[in-house]
């Protein structure tokens, strides 16, 4: 047993941390000065982009061939600096969800064509990507209950459905779509999901209305749209995998989409504890700095504590899954869903407390950061779905 | 002892949910069809205002000859009706914060000029009012810290500062300013600061940006603004009261305050508790109804019994208050600002959660309920102050 | 609505208090330096009891003709003062359970000649009684699961059985015991108990060892015995009620010794709250009494918050059951046992906490207390049990 | 990173799995069927060593070359299956508190007389030790407050002063006490404790009571004395040490102690996880079994979730004791005294509920299990001190 990182991660997390000192902390100013055009990205990106890819910080997020090469473990960490400044930095380095999702299905579940049609695109950093899955009608964190159809129609594939809470697709520059849906009616439960491509300028595809969270809708990041797909046609060979594989392909997505954003949560953690810092060091109350009050304290050690424990359970994780397998990590990678954002939604929650009316406005990132942890609590599955299922395996007698 | 209400009370609620019933919950739907013009009052509510006025049902908050004349026993239940549909309902009554507080502090601290001058529009509901406290540099929950300054200058009195969550302050609608701020440098430190009448149209007056919560900016309300107060000069008879009665006024306008809000949230609870219970009936998860399984179950009991306490909490706060005195109520009014917004919160998150992604998003009104309770954690100081407050009285000897 | 206690409540209450300062706390110091005799009750009893009846202090619990005649809101203030010193107060009240529940049952469900045999001497304070209920090997918290047979064998009963937690059976004062058993195999599922007198020297009865509660035996109190019943017969005219009432009057009992238990914990911890005052005003750490520090201060302020709260959702339950009935004040019966054992186990553990080693220990009632409040969250059926059954009715369609 | 035990943990856990199936939990009937000699070891121990011994499963805390030369990381396993059954596990293994932590400060700070005359017997397991630090008159965490004196007397030092919660010294074969006091009144505050070796029938040392902690005496390891020090004179040579260096002996103990009492408090996580699997799997509520239920799930979920995220901790802070030093492990080593006991309470409290009645009482461990955790928040320092030091290093500006 080690806890030591590798020095190919120890040399990145620095070159990583002086892009971030360089380059990332100081474009959020220019962010928030620039006039938001809704749904496209900030123009201030491409300049980070480019120095990224200068710098080898590029595409850090893929394993194997077409991207940088790390293991789960190795880019754990990177994700999590890049949570720091969760606006920019996991796109100025091509590692932003759900692209990252996307391109691992392309690199993993695609042919050939599609992936040169779609992944070398995506990972030069020329187009978007969506991926569509949750569905507004039925509980599509259980994928089984998907109910969006894609039906054999001559040499094509027609779809039919309702998705919402599509990441990403507002953004003019999101070109393609992976729709999960149902291929069939009968057969094992698991196999009758498959995942499909769908340019978004397909005839048939409307990208609706924003959803917001919380009050934020994202309108720098693309948004979270709301789609719907009337007799969408595309041609046979558009299909990811074989008919059926769908439901396989997004189980072997989330495992790693659990690290990245798990680890981006504890960079947001850090910076709000950074903020904590320099607030309690500034601010007196009753007086003395609110950095000498005993309650302030409390929540500071509390932060470190619950940061710690966290940040090892999600390297655990990802060294499982490099080790043994998703399947092997079930557990973590449940666990990690579970601990994670709560743990992080605890932090800033405090950190929001200590800045006063200032924490819950514009002005800082915590609210946003909150809102982002908070909505975790639901992505991909309610947190009691994993609960029940990580309690039901506990429980089997041995 | 008795916990059953008096006939007014209960003759009022009664009128009250059927006003609800007939005219606001159907106006909800209105308000989201109706496109917003920022920071104005959306239209239906001109219509709602006249009905509740034609039912008896207009300025119920308002003690003595000014207003319902009812005591704060009385009021309560209702308040925590018009929190069941918060954006609509307060006002509807004449009823919603700020202008409530403000009204109070007229009448209590007003002379007759100044009631006639904006008291009496305001009890009409023909403009609105704002009141500026908080800044955005000190700890400003403790009105002993307030820097913005009040000098005299012959006969008028002359504003300097910056304030900023000044609730509904960008209405246009909004037409005079209570603005709280130092009058002297020296003598007893309570005495020292002063609330003025300052129309929102005196030169030097500049309402600026308006500040979010959780990235909500309330832009049917009004808003919650920063303005900056440079050489604004305003007559002396603008002065609320004699010069350092400031730190009284705000302490009397407390207790009210407290027990509308803290209402106004459990009624949220409540109709979140209602969209729990449809949505439980009808959603199924693993092959049965939400509302067969324990760990539901467990959130509805859970969400009962903090409701049941918080309420009654309440209720005695407003009965100590009106028997006794706010002096008298100085426990209750600091523990019910501490235990009802978390308790709230609580009960709204759970909601959320069995609702998900439809629970953060804008189609249902849980998760601006959230923001609502959890920037009350903060209003008027956050709740570690009080608590620290609170806890001191109780640890003294006895 | 009104907060104010009757003048009877009143009286009564300053008069428990002297009496609890001239007599009970000085006795505790007694009771800590007497030997025990296991099982027995201590001695300095009989000089409180004698004291409390001269004072018109007696048998306060009981509603109707044969007790003081107290509503259960009247009482409840008094059950909170006797909880402060729970090894003695009830006692020497003779309000202490489980014999305030038997006498309840006797004096409701029991006929003339088992009130004169048993209700008689229990309400002279000259015998003690237990209430076998629960059992090793079933949940026994619902009734229906009773596996202990009551046969009709020619005029007599006889009972099989092995019960368990039966509190103060092993007191050599005790004599009879109420036993829950099943007197049908078929009916209504409700109707197939019944309750049976037993006294203690039956042939058959074996009282065995005392079960403990987190290391406390309770041997000054009778303690946790463990029964078995084998081929135990009597009379048929000792059977309570009709054939089959048993559940029926179980249900009777529940509120009000729940009310009572309930302000009992209240009562200790207004106790454990007076011993944090103490502490934190003579305690030094880091260089200052511990009531200055903020931690501490919280703590305060939450204990006061909770308990108010509390207390308050107690008295309303009373007052309902006192106005509406048992029936109606379901919800907040169960409400109290959930809510009320957590909120004392919390201010327990901080005042342990806040005392150090010394509040783990035997020089310190905290530790009692918390076991107290610990175990009652498992009396009369685990809080899950009341979370389930109050959420289900919860989320009922309206 | 790496997460994989080496093979030599691998190996010893193996065995000491086998050693524990096969000889300690059978033991474990026996220790509750024989009569308990008060304060005396339980015979069955001496089988349990003897056959430690001979599988090489002994001392296996002690590093360096008079123990097993194990680091923290490979024995902190080993510790935690030794909490599996912790009333007789870690004696088996002669790696029991206090005398562990006792071998540690004679193997360190003790010179070749002071090892002879005592670590041997303890190694060998001839004798046993106890540590006296706790002092019921101040807040004696905080070694600096220790008002115990060691004073000069020619050739001699003499000891006055009173200690409390010294565990294992009521067991007979208890011979050596390690005693915390003063050698100076001034100078650097952390130079004026010594610790110092003290027979247990040097005239003057008196053992009082035993203190209690939630009901359980532990009667079966010793106790937890009370001892007063009148005029006690050992020779010079019996100091440890160099005059003035108690306070760095003691903080030098304090890191492996924690890695053992946290790790051997997951052990009894596990060991209560397997209880609740069982009763989960056999116990039958509302018509079906615990283990279907969605509230159980939950808590065995939220057990899992919580042994992983403290294990990894603990594990973390026993590397980083062995790479980096105490020192450089300080915030680990405060984090998990704050963060296992906490999590393990949380767990067992759940198991507690699970079994009902049984889970309170000497029928189960679960109850006992508990009050060691719960002291273990109080034990060198109450959580709070552990909290405020950690927090402090956290707001430091960086």
């Amino acid at each position: 047993m080690d806890f030591a990182p590798d020095p190919r991660t120890e040399e990145l997390r620095r070159s990583l941390l002086d892009f971030m000192a360089e380059f990332v902390y100081p474009a959020e100013e220019t962010l928030e000065a620039e006039p938001v055009v809704s749904w496209s990205r900030p123009p201030v990106l491409q300049t980070l982009q480019a120095e990224a890819r200068r710098r080898g910080l590029w595409n850090l997020f893929l394993p194997g061939e077409h991207g940088a090469g790390l293991t789960n473990l190795q880019y754990a960490p990177l994700a999590e600096i890049t949570g720091r400044s969760p606006r920019l930095a996991p796109e100025a380095l091509n590692c932003a969800a759900p692209d990252t999702g996307n391109m691992e299905i392309l690199a993993v579940a695609g042919d050939d064509e599609q992936r040169l049609r779609w992944l070398a695109p995506l990972l030069a950093g020329e187009i978007r990507s969506a991926f569509a899955m949750t569905e507004p009608d039925v509980a599509s964190s259980d994928a089984t209950n998907i109910a969006t159809s894609i039906v054999r129609r001559g040499t094509n594939w027609v779809i039919n459905g309702r998705k919402w809470f599509v990441s990403g697709a507002k953004d003019p520059a999101c070109r393609i779509l992976i729709v999960m849906g149902r291929t069939a009616e009968d057969g094992p439960i698991r196999e009758r999901q498959s995942m499909i491509l769908v340019p978004v300028d397909t005839p048939g595809v409307q990208i609706g209305r924003g959803m917001s969270q919380f009050g934020y809708a994202d309108d720098d990041h693309g948004g979270h749209a709301e789609i719907t797909f009337t007799d969408v046609e595309v041609p046979a060979r558009n299909l990811l995998g074989a008919p059926g594989s769908g439901f396989a392909i997004a189980q072997a997505r989330l495992g790693p989409g659990r690290i990245h954003h798990c680890m981006r949560l504890l960079g947001m953690a850090e910076r709000a504890l950074d903020l904590v810092r320099e607030r309690a060091a500034s601010r007196v109350a009753f007086g003395r700095p609110l950095a000498e009050q005993g309650v302030v304290q409390e929540w500071a050690a509390e932060s470190r504590v619950r940061i710690e424990q966290a940040r090892l359970l999600v390297l655990k994780a990802a060294w499982l899954m490099d080790t043994e397998g998703n399947r092997a990590a079930h557990t973590e990678i449940q666990a990690i869903k579970i601990a994670v954002p709560r743990a992080v939604e605890w932090i800033l929650d405090k950190a929001v407390q200590l800045h006063g009316a200032a924490g819950v406005s514009q002005d800082l990132p915590l609210a946003r950061f909150w809102a982002i942890a908070r909505s975790l609590r639901l992505a991909d599955g309610p947190d009691e779905v994993h609960l029940r299922s990580l309690g039901r395996r506990e429980l089997k007698p041995r």
